[in-house]
């Protein structure tokens, strides 16, 4: 009998689209696996078994004509507009929110015959304040350790085997930064790559749509099937790596700086040209750079929630907002100039390097839900809008995964996912 | 008594917040203008005066704090959502929508003390099928003329003086062109100026919000408000000028070109510096660029309306999701790369100018409202997401309005509405 666990996203289609695998079994293998440990994992906002064995029976019964993301069970950050469920944003404001019309790249999941799971809990409009997921790497420790955010529920349902993908946006360090923590593929694909349409805006220059996955090809797949084209992956040949230190070095533990080491090896010995890459002093302030134009864009979206539910916003969350208003557009309009400056150093820097390797986390998923985490490692290359792809590595001191970013060059996703490919080859990934 | 038609926004908001004039007198005077003139120009999809009444009242007897836009009748393009009126995006498939949300730029008037006056007819989802707005300028000739879209009922409204300021939203030509037909202001800011969120999106890479106005310091003000700055503008001084044929010359009408020539000879006699500038020939293909990211983006954004609602899709709209779909991602992401090279390439123009003028749209809007006119001459800009200002220069050989585009620096918006503040003033505009 076939282990559904084991199978990725593109076997999953091919399987049932050929009809020697039906999107019910599919669908029952993953409910299954949700009904043992949500209860612990606290990883869906809102899921209905028969909801999701409904699109799966349809399916089934259907002609022969199915899409290439057929029954692939699909986890969707509850940021993401659906119609049949309800859309929470993470916030009180929205808790019963039933939206008119689905989020673009939902129904795109749809119109590939792929199953909407359910919603992953996010924490409050993809900000600080988390919600009560759990990392399932910490269930058999003495105290929960977070997913990261905000992407949490996403990435607790992938590492937990509940969904093999489940969507994850990112506008700090979202995507990636949870990855690192659950020990999974966290992919942010270059800024403008997937469609944001439906989804609850956090900040329009930085907010990306990307996916959590168990193997980057999964990733990879996925998100070609709704960018409507192919990522032809090389795991072999010639490849320049920039092991880059980041102007964050300092906030590297002990344990991240050796999975940067570690994977720099894996890669040098898989042939790989591996070299240190000292980035230029004009990226030193990039991460500040993020941070003040997320804080200001977000004080000009949330207008109506704080004008209306002043009361219903968290103090993290109205701490973003009131730095944003004190940016003021002026400045603003500043930082969008050096940002855009950014982006064009490190385009250079991708003159000499097809990829850098960075830490993906500070280090181990912290003790505790009361933080997702430190965004820090991930702040610069949002802001950029460069791919990143953080792959496992190794654990740390408590036995909790650490996982490095690959960064490409913005706009050829291939070489990123590419190199994350080799990467989690030469690490021994199946 | 005060000829409430003849105040600046700015005057307008300075005269309710000092209680010499009541925020009533002014909605009142402006629904008088609707009343006259709405069955002839259908420029509101939705109009209930009772609604604007009350949120005049309501500031009135309320203490005496009120913000920079008290009194403030404001034109919501039917493409932003509004929780107390419908929000139809031009389509029939939202003919009913009321969204649970304001967007954040109506929020933000709300916020500011404005009046939101209703809602203006937009073509479908902000691209070609027009709605049944006529251009005001045409009302006295035998047929009517269009009014330019998408924004096709907010320049109408403002163009009849139903408003004092209306939003626009640009994609392509969507603010320029219907303010280069109706004769008034257009202003296209900086690519990302102002907040998007709640505005259905078409094209995320291109959607601008924007406004239109009757004269250059409304539009400076009123953006400036909504994005918690202040354009300071500067109407003499040296000015480096550089009128610029475009790409697309052989699509300009004499009367056009002559509006052309009237406006830099009107800006040299003020003492600007005036030459002509030929573009790179890496400039002569951004119109294209800009179709084709539009359909792509669109093919994308809107596939749950393709997934549920296709017999509610016009042709013209469907046309714009296929050239999408057959583009497909890999290709976009080329082209995405040749946008952002044009960005440099501009960048290095505006080291020799300091704005360029050029072309608003081919000539006078055309007769018959089954088309809402040529884009052609606003694609590249919103491409490179430069300001662009339409000042209205002459008249045709039909008596309809034609306008020039100024277009200055990206991030550095004063120094467009500067300059096309300064060229309203040499023209003899009050």
């Amino acid at each position: 009998m076939t282990d559904i666990h084991a199978l990725s996203v593109r076997e999953i289609a091919r399987q049932v689209a050929q009809r020697t695998l039906s999107a019910e079994a599919v669908t029952r293998a993953y409910i299954e696996r949700i009904d043992a440990l949500e209860a612990a994992v606290h990883a869906w906002q809102y899921f209905d078994a028969e909801l999701a064995l409904g699109q799966a029976r349809r399916l089934d019964k259907a002609g022969s004509a199915s899409g290439p993301l057929a029954g692939v069970p699909v986890g969707i950050k509850d940021v993401m507009d659906t119609v049949d469920m309800p859309s929470g944003y993470g916030s009180p404001i929205y808790a019963t929110h039933r939206p008119v019309t689905d989020a673009a790249a939902v129904a795109a999941v749809r119109a590939a015959s792929g199953i909407v799971m359910g919603k992953t809990v996010t924490t409050e409009f993809a900000t600080f304040k988390p919600g009560p997921t759990v990392n399932p790497h910490s269930l058999s420790r003495g105290e929960p350790h977070t997913p990261g955010g905000s992407s949490s529920g996403s990435a607790a349902a992938v590492a937990a085997g509940m969904v093999p993908v489940a969507f994850g946006t990112q506008t700090a360090a979202s995507i990636v930064r949870p990855a690192s923590f659950c020990g999974i593929i966290g992919y942010k694909p270059t800024f403008g790559t997937l469609p944001t349409a439906g989804i609850k805006p956090l900040s329009p220059s930085l907010d990306t749509l990307g996916v959590l996955t168990r193997r980057v090809d999964d990733a990879a797949f996925f998100v070609g099937v709704l960018a409507n084209r192919e990522f032809l992956l090389e795991v072999a040949g010639g490849l320049r790596v920039g092991v880059c230190a980041t102007p964050h070095w300092d906030a590297a533990s002990p344990a991240s700086r050796q999975a940067l080491a570690d994977a720099a090896r894996s890669l040098e010995a898989s042939g790989a040209m591996v070299a240190d890459v000292v980035l230029p002093h004009a990226c030193d302030n990039l991460a500040d750079l993020q941070t003040a134009i997320m804080s200001y864009e977000a004080s000009l979206a949330y207008v109506p929630e704080y004008q209306t539910r002043l009361n219903d916003l968290s103090e993290p969350f109205l701490a973003v907002l009131a730095a944003g208003a004190a940016l003021g557009g002026e400045r603003y309009a500043v930082l969008q100039q050096e940002a855009e400056q950014g982006r064009g150093v490190m385009a250079a820097v991708f003159d000499r390097f097809d990829v850098l390797l960075a830490p993906g986390a500070p280090g181990e998923a912290p003790a505790g839900l009361v933080s997702t985490g430190d965004p820090i490692f991930s702040r610069m290359w949002t802001l950029l809008g460069n791919p990143c792809v953080n792959v496992p590595v190794c654990t740390g001191p408590s036995g909790l995964p650490i996982g490095v970013t690959v960064v490409g060059p913005r706009w050829r996703d291939h070489v990123a996912l590419s190199a994350a490919a080799r990467l989690e080859k030469a690490l021994g990934v199946q």
